[in-house]
């Protein structure tokens, strides 16, 4: 290992995730899986299990439930000094888990949450990023509220400013905010980044971009001076089989993954399986086709997961980014 | 709310239902799951949830299992006053689900049960369905007994005599009667109806009317001059994915819906999600194309819900009815 | 049945309760038994199950997790034409259950609850309490915010007026407001009611009574001009092991029950058990020593039970309350 | 192995066991756990484990839960030759588990089942019979109807005839059959056996002998010129506690165990328990004290383990027999 | 019954196999479910099922593991006479099950179990397979150490001497030896055979066949004058998902069965169920395509059920084998 | 904080505990609990959540369930930069929990762990102790082979001559090792340590000590010129319910907690939360009493909670080492 590979910092919320059990509906469900959570967190989580050094910054209740926040992360590897402590509540996701042609339904608890609440100054960015290579941030931070929304745009001062490379996730959630509210403010925080992350939806309501997803991507790269753009494409009539596609416009052009017929385990999370490989590809210096395979691998991979974490080791993404293809029980 | 939605009163059997626990075989199962079912029932609470009021009328032992059967319904909103209570034992249905090639197997143990022993003059029909717009029976309860047969009876003609709509679900059970029997008993129960529920195999072994799906749904109406005859088509080679196409001929002619590829959670309550359904359609004065969309979008919902109950709103119905599509994640 | 049972009111919050599964404690769990509750709404689930016909007045969100509330208290058949629908969240309470020398840990996340934000104009207390012959209240409600605590002050004077008798359930929660807070507040709500229930450590800290638990009884009759003050005495080195005693205060002086030694499966509810087993001999007729053995029996009895429903029948509780023992299985 | 083992064989019902899981109480169960049981083949497993040749003679459906009652004996090692395959159902036995002040509950549904409409011709008891040593019986089977009752007698001629020793477990059901029934029945049963089993209760209300435990036990032995009595005494004011002390009648005079208080985890099975350790000592030439202490601690020991059976070897029985004392983990 | 259907005996090991419950990984998993499975013992307990006796010869630890692996043999209606006790450890497999693009994963704990530490000369194998019809034995044993391996030989020498018919599955496993090892010790054992069963890859890298699957078929019977070859041909690109079809290379040629979609429960043991399948067939007589389609339905069925066991019985077998389709649920 | 708190490293083997589900015995068992456990790593978790940094010293195979070992550790703080990957296989504990008058068994499956085939030179202690205040280790490592009994040394000689404070549990397992062989071994181990921890029958079979508890102790001090010697002492008649109380002999005497009667949860692992809560105490400062009755405290409150770990925080321990008392729930 002569080089040394660059931290990543991820600044978002921690919630917990509340799951119907089973097929149940919430209206019948009488237990709940309990996980912890955050679009940013998982993609720390991935890029722990793939391999990379990944420090999540976030705020949590002083209460166990914010302490499990912590431990969750831990386990998988996870630097947490920088998960405050403090506020009332820690936001809570409720999921009942559609199947066929039933659609899940996510309940969301966050808002008064700790993260929500935080206090911009609470967090130091030379001391957090001092040691960082690239910080991860996400469409969900800055709909939280004006707490987030300003400690996003200071840490994405600081990382300009010191040269530390920046993704973004588009993630946008219409639960949180209106697509106005959005367009406001998304084209200010993505302008210069090294990876943008969404879908060519995305792309049409929150930046006016039409077009193919291949020469959307391209538009946005040169609209906001974005040096890559990576999109998942989704399609599917029943909840719980997809097909999915990846796409990466970088300085190379634009190439697509190969397409994946998914049987989901769980859904959630997939976007940021999408973005941990495709960070991870960047940090590694690789491009192209290469880093696309290697990203939608992870991204398939992690629905055949329980949970938002993609516990998956950068030998099996790349044995099935490789081949697109599950092999054999090894015995 | 200025028209007042028509009370739907429901006779038949409650009845425990066990289900091996997983896919499990009835020989290796050590936990089985307890809900309480039943075919009218199951109408009775999906009509609940759609917004309908609706009544159960049956019989239950005294003891806490015969009171589980009463909450059951309560939960979801169903009247259960006329439930009455006497009888040695509840009727118990045991469930090994099946899954691709394998089929999955019922163990009835309805023998002796309280509602088969049931005494015809224990209900007043005049009291129970005075207030009543509509009347759901099913070619079970005839087959349980000359009890529940003279009660049903009983209940149709009071319904024929004060012009309750009536509905009539087939639900041939080859287990609780001989086709002899059934085509000497089941002709003079749907003379007249205002809606028969079965399959063109039914309208061939029970009626001995041939033909394709709509043609054989036109001479059922014709020959018991019913009012609306609807079918559900399925077919399928694993037992855990069906194709569900249903068809509706009324005084406007034969409709079809759009066909489902149904990856199944729980196959058991399909019909009476769809008998729900097209109830609902007809007392919201929905006909044609429309009312076996919305039918055919509650019984393909249902297959996607661990339970008998069809735990769907009419929102979520007419969603899918309108598109055929499991549309995505709301957040 | 010659006397007509009057119908019993409550006016509360309800909330999800989610339990850490086994004896894990927070940071362990990984899932979660849900249950809906509330202090009040179990009180009337105790009364409904006892014979006592009981309405539940709330409010809860339009989701479907505020449905299940609805659908948790029609199971047990309490009347909820009065939980209205609105506001933002559903309060969580999560348990994590206490044994030995271990304490339960209760962590409410109840701030900003559609209950907490309820107007109470929306409430028109001569329609909900037109028909009732008993309003049962609790301190809760006025810790949760102006709102709750106007509703209920509206409730209470509707009562007095109206003739409706009222209990009322000390229920000081320290985590809901201060010692100051409440001692400005409960006098004026105490005041001329029918039942008082709580314990000797809130009349001496909340109203400054003191004394042995049946002069402090006592006293807070005659300062309040309550007819009756019932207390739960409890003692115990150990969490899953208490030893319970009962005491009525009332017009033919005090008497107290017999003391059980009670192993444990779930104590909460215990206080509303005891307080439905006291509104349901009183509006039987009973009081004294009778009152006070069948409250004590089912309150004790609602903690071998979980959840904090006292799902047991007037039978259950008078056979314990008249014999102190368990007896055998019967079979 | 000089010595060879005499083989024991029984006669009974078996039956699905269903408990509701946890301490729910049935209204609240929505799982069960399924086991096969059977007072007569609770004996059978619990030899077999202390190494004892047993087979069970009954009758099950054809269905797979009668295929899964053969299983389960199987598995622990009993002969089930003999279980005849007919009849329409199996017996169920609801159970909802008491706890502290709150008894079990017993929800039985066991007429009609396969054993109660069994034909004594189908059961050839020379053939069954010839290799045995010892025979079991219990009160139930006679309570179960006229089929039983006659293939029962035809067992004990058999045995008497052909000097197989012979066991007879009181095992007195309120819910089978009444007190003046039994009282007809039973005597001409037990006279002139090898081994009586019940409690001093029995003798007093079955075969009207008072007195205290000892003098009770001797009268009854002289009154039926039965070897030896043996009874189980318990006492306890909590359903999950107990105190149990065993007593033995025989020829050499009356010996009674330790007493032992039991935190219980499963109380069903353990009189059955009892009667295999008793039998396991005569059969083994032990005697008295010896005896009796061998069967209290078997009786105790099977009260820890969940199920029916007594699953625990003739080495730890030995053990806490010898010393009172569950001693330590051994690692 | 005229005919006397012979007993199979088959000799290997037994494990402890221990799944992470659900889908999640190893590292996730909290709770394991433990079954009892062996590759020759799945087959005689899928013979068991279809009606043909069965013993399994192996050698387990004294402790209660062992004890556990005889009892889930004998639940099923295996002999166990000649399972001896003895040895440090049981062998552990430790699986975490894939789904869609995801491969199972498989963590192997056999070595130092008491089968691979066993003495040849603790079987007798004149004593074992007096009085058998047919040996099984499977290419495990041979790569579990010396011990095993000899005892293999000697019982396929006794087995050839006395004409007991032998079968043999391939089964290679790379996690237990290498292939070149393999090279060497498996052709000496399979010649003369009555039954070979693998794949097409084993025959190309074991036996250095190369071919389309029916004329390596054919070479494979010819090379070691075997009597008939099975083979079982099996594709697909998701881990839930297969499709299978099989194959008989027999004395009338080679037969193929249909092709199967199977959507997957648990994909273990299926290769045994194939074998028990063949074994059926050929003992009772059947042979060419009547034979294939019969294991074919087996194999499928078994990947229905969770476990290693093939729980069907031979009707089941044969109602799918005759028409490829999985019916509708009996009721 | 001013003092910064010293570093705590523990060497020892880490497995997997796998628990038979509820109270069945092994052969009843169907699901097993996963936990990762060790006695050493158990101190260093009940160290990290007292405060105190902690780091495990291990060796654990390279496959998942080595990984899971890990991430169990660091979940709860824990350092584990020093738990080396290599050898064949994790150590396996299995655990059916007893209760009443049954005890826990427990079966070791440790032989040709990792860690016991670990070379000495694999650990450099310079490295490994260069930051710690504090070495603490066991009885266990030195009987697990002449490995670890190696590397044990080499830890011990680096901390004596670099002043690293040493703490050793004597942990004697007599399925591990013989007494003969401990007391070989143990004396050159305890030689001048600061803390010695086991129980008065430790003292007398392994360093033939005699006497009362507190003049065993302080023979033991002098002895082998231990600074200060901790014994727990228990006594209990239902393997479910004990008796504590624990001794401090020190400097400044002996000192005797009060005694705890502890209604278990999971006794695993109380002596290694009597060890944290120990050297908690010590490196706080705290002495005589005051430390006795917090390591008594925390003794006392893990056995409440399931698994190996005292999940408890000092503020938890502190407040029953106070009060002797559970309190109450706090809301």
């Amino acid at each position: 290992m002569p080089k040394k590979v660059p931290r990543v910092v991820v600044f978002g919320e921690l919630m917990l995730r509340l799951d119907a059990a089973g097929f149940n509906r919430f209206v019948q469900a009488e237990n709940f899986t309990a996980r912890y959570t955050g679009a940013e967190a998982n993609v720390a989580v991935g890029l722990s299990r793939l391999g990379i050094p990944a420090a999540v910054v976030s705020r949590v209740p002083e209460h166990e439930l914010g302490q499990a926040c912590i431990d969750a992360l831990r386990r998988y590897g996870v630097d947490t000094e920088f998960v405050l402590r403090g506020g009332e509540r820690l936001g809570v996701l409720y999921v009942e888990t559609g199947h066929s042609q039933r659609p899940s339904r996510i309940i969301y608890d966050r808002a008064h949450s700790a993260f929500s609440t935080l206090k911009p100054a609470e967090f130091h960015w030379p001391e957090i990023l001092g040691s960082a290579g690239w910080l991860h941030l996400s469409g969900t931070a800055p709909a939280l509220g004006a707490g987030p929304r300003a400690a996003q745009a200071a840490a994405l001062r600081f990382a300009r400013k010191h040269r530390v490379k920046v993704s973004y996730d588009c993630n946008y959630r219409s639960l949180l905010w209106s697509v106005a509210a959005a367009r406001r403010v998304l084209p200010g925080l993505i302008e210069g980044i090294d990876l943008f992350l969404g879908t060519p939806h995305d792309a049409k309501t929150l930046f006016g971009i039409r077009g193919d997803p291949a020469s959307c991507a391209q538009s946005l790269r040169e609209k906001f001076s974005i040096r890559h753009v990576a999109f998942t494409l989704r399609e599917g009539e029943h909840f719980n089989v997809n097909r999915l596609q990846c796409l990466l416009a970088g300085p190379d052009g634009v190439h697509q993954s190969r397409e994946y017929e998914i049987h989901i385990v769980d859904r959630i999370g997939a976007g940021d399986a999408f973005a941990a490989g495709m960070i991870h590809s960047l940090i590694n210096g690789r491009a192209g086709a290469e880093a696309v395979e290697f990203a939608a691998a992870a991204c398939c991979l992690k629905q055949s997961i329980p949970g938002d974490f993609a516990l998956v080791s950068a030998a099996e993404v790349e044995e099935l980014a490789a081949t697109g293809n599950s092999g054999r029980i090894r015995r």
